[in-house]
Formats: C-alpha cells, structure tokens, sequence
C-alpha cells in the first residue's frame, strides 16, 4: 500500500517548485495554467542552447512528446543528457506514440538512454511500450484486450520507473506496489490536454517530496478529485475547463478526503 | 438545393474519425478541443517523418495556414503526397493568405499540384485566391467591392472544389449548387480561431459521408447553431467561448430547426 | 505628471488597428484574443520570409522572446531590421530573460541594434536588463533587494525608450517621468500569459497615438482596471480568465475612473 501525502499540497504551494515543460505546442498553455494554478511556476524552452540553464534552474522536468520533431529532438536530448548530473525528477509523456515510427523510436531511445522517474500514458500509450496488442485512436486511449495492470507492471520493470496509466481508472505502479484511483470524470477525455496537465503536475510534486511513488499517486489523487469537484459544479464541457482551474488554486489536502 | 444531412452528428460521435489537422501555433488548442467536443479524435504532428503514417491514421485532414514555415510546409507537402494515394478528404484553410507572397504562393503551388475537397476561408481570402479587388486586414475578412457569391463561384471552379466563404452570410458552392447560411453571431469574429476550428470540423463531417457538399453544409450549420446557441445563453464574450465547448459536445440535429 | 488618454480606447476600436506580434508558443491564442476583444487585429508569423510584409501591414509591433530559438530569432532580427526604415512602434516582452544567457545575449543584441518603443516586463526581467541583483523564478517575477523605480530608470535611460515593469505595482518611466499603477489583481500572476497579452495590447495603443508614452500608460491603467473589474465579478481564477475577456471587450473609457 502506498501512503498518500496529500499535505504536499501546501508544501507545493509553500516551495514554488519550478517545472520545466519540453511541451508539445497543442496545449502548452493549457500546461502552464495548470502548473500556476496549483501553486507551482512553470517555465518552457525551444531552444537546445538553453538545456543546461533550464535543467539548474527546474526542481523537475517533464517531457511531453505531443508533437516532437527534428528541432525538439535535439532539445530533449541536452536536456535529458544535462540532467544526467543532476538527477532532477522527469517524467515522460510518450503522447499518440503508437501513431509513427518516428515517435515510438525515438521514445525508445530515450527511455534505453535515460532515466525517468515516472512514465505516464493513457493504455493505448503504455500498451504501445508493453508491445502489448492494442488498437490506440490517435492521441486517444483506443481499446484493446490487454490487462492493463499487466502492462502497466511490465513497462514499469523494464524501465525502472513508475507508470501511471491513466483512464476511467487510473493505475499506478512502481512494480513493488499497485495503486489505483476511482476518480474520474468524463470530461477528462473531452479536454485536451488533460493528460499534459497531469504530466506536468505529477513533476510538481516529485519536485517536493523524496518519496516518488508517494508523490505520484498523491498528484493524481488530488488532480483528478479536482476534475470531480468541478464536474459537480458545471453545467457543461466549456464550463468545466473554467471550474477545474478555479479547483486547482483552491483545492486543499482537507478537501480530498470527502471527494474520494 | 442541397439536402442538410443533420443526422451526419450522431453518426461522427457515433464513429469518432481521426482528424489530423496540421495546424497554426496559435489556436491549436481551440481547434484540438473544439474536433473533441463535437465527437471525433483531433490528432497533431510537426514531424515530415510522421507524414505517411497520420495519414493512414487520419480520417480526415485539414491542412491550416495560419503560421507557415519552411519546416512545416515540408511536413503539409508530405502529407498532401502521401494523400494521392489514399484520398482521404482535405480542407484546406488559407489563413491570411493575403497577408504575404510567401503565403500564396506556397497556397497557389498547393492548390496547383493536389486536390483539396474545401477551402474554406474568409472574404479576404476566397477574393485573394480569386484576384479579386478586395482590402483584407490581416487575418479578417476587410473589406471590398467585389460580390461575394461571384467570388466564391470562380474559385471553386477553377480548383475543382466546394467553396466556404464564412462570415456574417456564410456561402458554400460546389459550382452547381450554392448553399447560404444566416446563422451568425459577432462573437465568431472576435474569437480568434472560429474559422480554424470550422475548418477541422468540416474535416470531421467529410469523414463520415460520401456527399462532401452535403457534408460540409451541414458542418456549418450545425457549428454555426451552436455558436448562435451560445450565444443566447450568454453575457459575454468570454463567457460565449465557454458556452460554445458546452454547446458542441450537448447540440444534437433535433435541436436545430429551432435555431433556423 | 502624465496625462492619461482614456479616450484612445474608443480610437482603437474605431481604427482597428493591426498588431503583428511574434509571438511565443505557450499563450498566442490568450495574445491573440485578448487583442481582437480590445479591438485591435491580431496577426502573427513564424517565417522570417513574410518579415517584410508583415511589417507593413502592421500598425504596431511587439516582440516576445517567451520561448525564442534559432529560428525564430532569424526572423525577430528580420522584422527589426525592416522596421528602421518604416519606424512602427515596437514593444519588447523580454519574457524570463534572467534565465539563459542565450536569451539575454540575443535581447541585448536586439537592443542595442534596434530601437524600441517600450519595454515591458517584470521585476526580474527588468532588474536583469540593469544588471542589479535580483533573484528571479523562471517566467515569474521573484524577488530582490533593488529599488524598482531606480532600475526601471536606469533600463530606460541606457535604451532611450519607456520602460514598463509591472507587479502589484505597476511602474512606468520614460525617464522625465514616472508612473505607477496601483490597480492590481493576485491573477494576474497566477495566469500564464498576462504579461504577453499586456505588451501586444500596449502596442495597440501605441498605434493609435503619437505621444507614445501617454498612450503606454493608458493602455496599462484600461487593461489593469479590466482585470480589476473581472475579479469583483468572479468566484475564481478560471472564472476570472473569462470575465477578463469579457471586460477586454465591453470596458469604456467612462468606465475607468470609478475603477481608479
């Protein structure tokens, strides 16, 4: 069992960790908000000559492969490579990574040179580095017969990492320990960029405990119980989006307990 | 006359295309959540290396001008080849296109050497593509002497294609037919991104019939009763961006004789 | 003492006029939008091959360096070096150029090689142009021991131009005089972006007055009483990102001095 620490919250708050975003340039802004909102400050680079400053100045990185080509190849690498010496939390976001060679290669390649804390994908997405049969739609989920537990545990022994695939439920698993999380709403899979929001928030929390695992789960716990409060809330899809922000800056460690 | 096929809606949730649009920076996001709302899977790449596989994955495409650069017109014109061979249906949306040389040639050459099944576009820019005398402002329609309607004819005919002239009268012709559509609210013009999101919603439509003129009619009327809807239920503009996420996902066909 | 000139809301809404910002990708559609509902017409570009055009089609322009990068430098450098010969007003956003010497190096070039109109950032980017000691965090402001009238001064003396740092307190200096704004809103900071929407909608003022600096310090107190005016309406920060663009688009001069 993994102990919750949902008082990270106001630690999060308190530090202001800065999360460096190698973003895709879909919902970049979407992001940004999002890591505002909670109480940490975002900041976001295209420019490989600033890897190294980036990576000293970030308390944790999160790379999102939404829409990665040549030009931001070369700025994952040095920012990846410079993080070699020193160890800032990374997650990876391996977006719509079955929908071309290119990005299922490159994905590869980083995760066989470098470290991640944490991956995060939906199952079309984990299933994709489980080589596990699976019919993923685009940047959604898709359908498939694989257990996602199974596929989950699989990528998270192969790459020494966390793995959190997120859906209807949400599995989190450091192959040691299973966790799972209920909350959910369907506006989640309406919004764009609900899952690299998540992404960059899960590297907000890493950025204030040790405990990794603990600080994982604890994110999704208190990014989605956002998402249930604002669904009761609203009327609407529109609406929703607005009311999830409003969540996010609001939000308290006191408030879970009664959403879970 | 062409016959509105409104029941094209529950069929586009119900068979959820993938719509690959190649997009402008600046509202990738509204376009991403507006094909989302509506019912199909909007899905984004910057990568040339990416051209032939989301192409077979999409179910439609829309090619969007609106930030051109050299190194995302390698990746349109790598798609547009790729799609010779497996005609899937395209849009086409020439964003600003008076606004440089650049701009239009690389438009012209498009539309010289593959077959677009709508361009849709603003005054400004069907009259452009029509040598038309016409005063664009930039990325609005401006304004001018020549007719409308005439405009709209020549181009489609010169390009083989249906023609989508929006703004406060929307005019579509496939040369044969010309179809008007009165639904309209000012709040389309001040939002930036109204007519990129239309564009990728008439590519969502396209995907799910064989009748593209009849397709393409009924995308506009339906998105254009939703940002009417909205409009009645709001304040606002603001509040009206929110409104027309909750009207896309919530409109259905039997909701628009009444809007009519 | 300066002069406001609150009546130049109600010019721009009638000249409407263009405002070309090279832009970065996180917040160009909050930029965009923001523009269009004051009243202005946004336009933006990635390629440095519509510089030219791009120019003169402007009526004003403003420079982001949010997430500069070789390319896009290319055609920042573009844009200025067109503009010696037509003289649009020009602001620059040095958005967290504490963060990289790539970024500092490339905006001490753009300044000392090209004039601008104004400068617009905050404490630390500010501080960071007058070399004084200043702790920044990322894209936020972050904190200091430095006088920020004194620097503020000093940053528009070295580059002749007006200098704008805004924060709770908004300061502006042409170095005759000074002004500070006290309208302030806590999300303006939590929401990524309001700094870039402020320099473009500067730039829209500065194209519709010759008394640049009068026109600066309008725009500043118009947008800061929008904002101030969204927070009395809403229920929080989502809700408040609405107001704004509703207030962007419905606030009068008439409106400011019961705001003040």
């Amino acid at each position: 069992m993994v102990q919750l620490q949902l008082n990270l919250l106001e630690k999060l708050r308190q530090n202001n960790p800065i999360v460096l975003t190698i973003a895709n340039t879909v919902t970049p802004a979407k992001v940004a908000d999002a890591v505002s909102a909670i109480g940490a400050s975002p900041i976001m680079s295209l420019a490989p000559q600033e890897a190294t400053e980036m990576v000293t100045l970030a308390d944790a990185i999160t790379i999102n492969l939404g829409t990665i080509n040549a030009e931001q190849a070369n700025e994952v690498t040095a920012v990846l490579r410079k993080n070699q010496a020193q160890q800032k939390p990374v997650v990876l976001d391996p977006v719509a990574i079955g929908a071309s060679r290119y990005r299922l290669t490159f994905a590869k390649g980083l995760l066989q040179n470098y470290h991640f804390t944490v991956i995060r994908g939906n199952a079309g997405e984990i299933a994709t580095l489980a080589n596990a049969d699976w019919n993923s739609q685009g940047i959604d989920a898709g359908s498939g017969q694989a257990d996602i537990h199974e596929i989950a545990r699989k990528v998270a022994k192969k790459y020494h990492c966390i793995v959190i695939l997120t859906g209807q439920t949400d599995i989190m698993t450091n192959c040691e320990h299973d966790f799972t999380n209920q909350l959910s709403t369907p506006y989640f899979a309406t919004n764009v960029g609900s899952g690299d929001m998540l992404s960059s928030i899960i590297a907000a929390f890493l950025a204030v405990s040790n405990d990794s695992y603990a600080a994982a789960c604890t994110a999704i716990k208190i990014f989605t119980a956002a998402g249930v409060k604002a669904t009761r809330e609203s009327s609407g899809f529109g609406q929703w989006q607005i009311k999830l922000m409003d969540e996010l800056t609001t939000i308290s460690s006191a408030d879970i307990p009664s959403i879970m």
